[in-house]
C-alpha cells in the first residue's frame, strides 16, 4: 500500500438542482476526493484550510474515515471557502452563484512531515501555484503525482498551470477544458498534445459519457453508469479522481493496465456521488455496494466476441 | 444463418464537411445497411425503389456484394431520392440543403417471393406505413424485426409510428430522439417507456459517445472508438444497424447476451463509415481490418478487476 497526499478544497456549498435545494454542507475537492479515496483504507493525508466556522464534525468524520487532518490548517478568525451553484434541468452545465475565497485567498498549504514521503500526491482543484508547492514540499519524487483542474485556471493562471502540468504524470481534465487547453476539437489528438505538456497519462472526464484514460497511443474507456436519475453532480468529478487515486494507493501499481481499473472504480464511486446532495451518499457507503455496482459496470461493459 | 430482409433508401447524397464535399454519390440507409451487414456473407435482400438515373454499377457492387437485388424497383421514367447535408464544423450537427423524394414518393415495397421467410428484418427509416407494409408481407413471423426510425416521423406520422413500433422485437433510435418520443430526459427511463410501447430491446444511440442496448433491467453499453477525425458521419447509424442485424442473422442468436457482441460489431463497422465520404470506406473493407478493430474495442472496453 502507498500512502496518499490530497490537496484541494475543504469547504461550503450551497447547492441548488431541480430535485431541492441545500443550506450550506460539507463541500470541496479534496473532502469529495478523500471521502472516495476512503472506500479502500489508504493511509490518506489531506492538506488544506478552513475557517474557524468550520465545524468540528465534519473535521471527525474525515478522521473517522482515517484520513489525517493534521494538513488541514484552521484559521480561527478566518470563514471557509464557500461555493453555491445551481444547475440547470439537464444536470449538464450550471450556474455559479457565489465564490467567496475566505480563508483560500491566502492558503499556504504544508504537507505534514509524515507525507512528504508519500508514493501519490493527488493534486485537486486549486490555483497551480498551490499545487505546484505541494510537489516542491515532497521530500522524494512520489511515484505518481496526479493533476486536476478547471477551466478557470485556463482562463487566469495559464502559464502557472503549464508549470505544474509539466511536473505530473496524470492529468484529470473534463473534455471542454482538454479542449479548451489544446484548441483542438478531437479528443484523441487534445490528449495527444496534453501528453506532449508532460503528463504519460491524460484522462478526460465526459460527465454521463464516461471517461477516457489516454497513454502513448492505447486508450481505455470506463462508461457512466446509466442512471435513472441524476440527483446532483457536485463533486463527481472529484469522487472520481479520488477513487482512481485510492486504487492506485491500494494497489501500489501504477502501471496503465492497473489503472484501466482504477478509473472503473473511479466511474463506479462517481455513480454513488450523484444519487444524494453534496457527499451524503459517499459518508457512508457500504463497500458491498460498492461491488454489486462493480459487478454491473463489468456486465455493462464485458462481452465476448468469437472472431468469425 | 438466418435471411436477413432490409428495407429503406437507396439513393443519391451530395455532402459538404469541413474537409471538403461531393457531388452524388452512393448514398440511402438500405445501401449503408446492407454493405455493413455484408461483412458476414449473410443471405441478405434490399427492398428499395430507385430511378431510371442511378448507376447500374452502383446496383453491380451491391450484387457483387451478394445482395439480393431483385427487391430494388426502378422506374425507369422517375428519379432517384435525393439527399442533400452540409455538417457543422463539430460534426455533431448538420443543415439539410436539399430533399428530394422522387421516386420515394410512391414507394411501394414488395418483398421478393424467396425472402418472405427471412428470420431477421431491418427496417431502415423510412414511412412508418411503408416499414408496416413489409412486416405484413412476411409469410411467417420473423424470429427478429428491427426498426431505425428518426424524429421526422415523430413530427409528421406519430400514430403510423406507434403502430410499427408495437409489431418489432427491436429499435433503434438517437438519443435526442429517445427522447422525443418519451418525453423523457433520462435515457434509462426513455427506454423503459420504448418498451411498454413494444420492443423489447432498445438501442440508443449516441454517436460519438456509443450506444446503449437496454433489455428489461439489464443494460450494455458499446462505446465509439475514440477517433482523430470523423471524416464523414453520413450512414454511421445505418452502418451501425447493419452490423447489429448482419451479426445477429450469420449467428441465428437473438439472445441478448448475443446481441451485446452484435452492438459491439455494430459500433466497431461505423467507426470505418465515418472516415472516408459516404460508402467509400465500405465498399472494399477488409476483413482483416474488422478484425484488427475489433481488438482495439476489446483493449478499450474489458479489464479484469479483482474486488478488494
Amino acid at each position: 500500500m502507498s500512502k496518499l497526499v490530497i490537496v484541494g478544497t475543504v469547504a461550503f456549498d450551497a447547492i441548488e438542482t431541480p430535485f431541492g435545494k441545500t443550506d450550506k454542507i460539507l463541500g470541496g475537492a479534496a473532502t469529495f476526493i478523500g471521502l472516495s479515496a476512503s472506500q479502500f483504507n489508504v493511509d490518506s493525508a489531506i492538506v488544506s484550510v478552513v475557517g474557524g466556522d468550520f465545524p468540528q464534525e465534519y473535521l471527525d468524520l474525515l478522521s473517522e474515515k482515517n484520513i489525517d487532518i493534521s494538513g488541514i490548517e484552521i484559521i480561527k478568525d478566518g470563514k471557509t471557502f464557500f461555493w453555491s451553484g445551481r444547475y440547470h434541468n439537464d444536470m449538464n452545465s450550471r450556474d455559479t452563484l457565489a465564490t467567496e475565497l475566505n480563508v483560500l485567498a491566502d492558503f499556504n498549504p504544508v504537507v505534514p512531515q509524515d507525507y512528504k514521503d508519500a508514493e501519490i500526491v493527488m493534486l485537486g482543484n486549486l490555483h497551480p501555484i498551490v499545487q505546484s508547492s505541494v510537489l516542491d514540499q515532497m521530500t522524494k519524487k512520489p511515484k505518481l503525482a496526479i493533476l486536476d483542474t478547471m477551466n478557470f485556471w485556463m482562463d487566469s493562471a495559464l502559464e502557472d498551470l503549464h508549470n505544474v502540468i509539466k511536473r505530473v504524470d496524470v492529468i484529470t481534465i473534463n473534455d471542454e477544458e482538454a479542449r479548451q487547453l489544446t484548441g483542438e476539437y478531437s479528443l484523441v489528438v487534445a490528449a495527444r498534445k496534453i501528453h506532449e505538456m508532460g503528463p504519460k497519462y491524460v484522462v478526460i472526464k465526459k460527465g454521463e459519457h464516461g471517461a477516457l484514460l489516454f497513454h502513448d497511443d492505447s486508450v481505455f474507456y470506463a462508461p457512466a453508469l446509466p442512471l435513472e436519475e441524476v440527483f446532483d453532480p457536485t463533486g463527481a468529478g472529484d469522487t472520481f479522481a479520488g477513487g482512481f487515486a485510492g486504487y492506485l494507493a491500494k494497489t501500489g501499481d501504477v502501471s496503465f493496465e492497473n489503472m484501466k481499473n482504477a478509473v472503473i472504480y473511479g466511474s463506479t464511486l462517481a455513480s454513488f456521488c450523484v444519487e444524494k446532495f453534496g457527499t451524503e451518499r459517499m459518508k457512508n457507503l457500504p463497500k458491498k455496494e460498492v461491488h454489486q455496482r462493480l459487478q454491473q459496470f463489468k456486465d455493462l461493459t464485458q462481452f465476448d466476441i468469437e472472431l468469425t
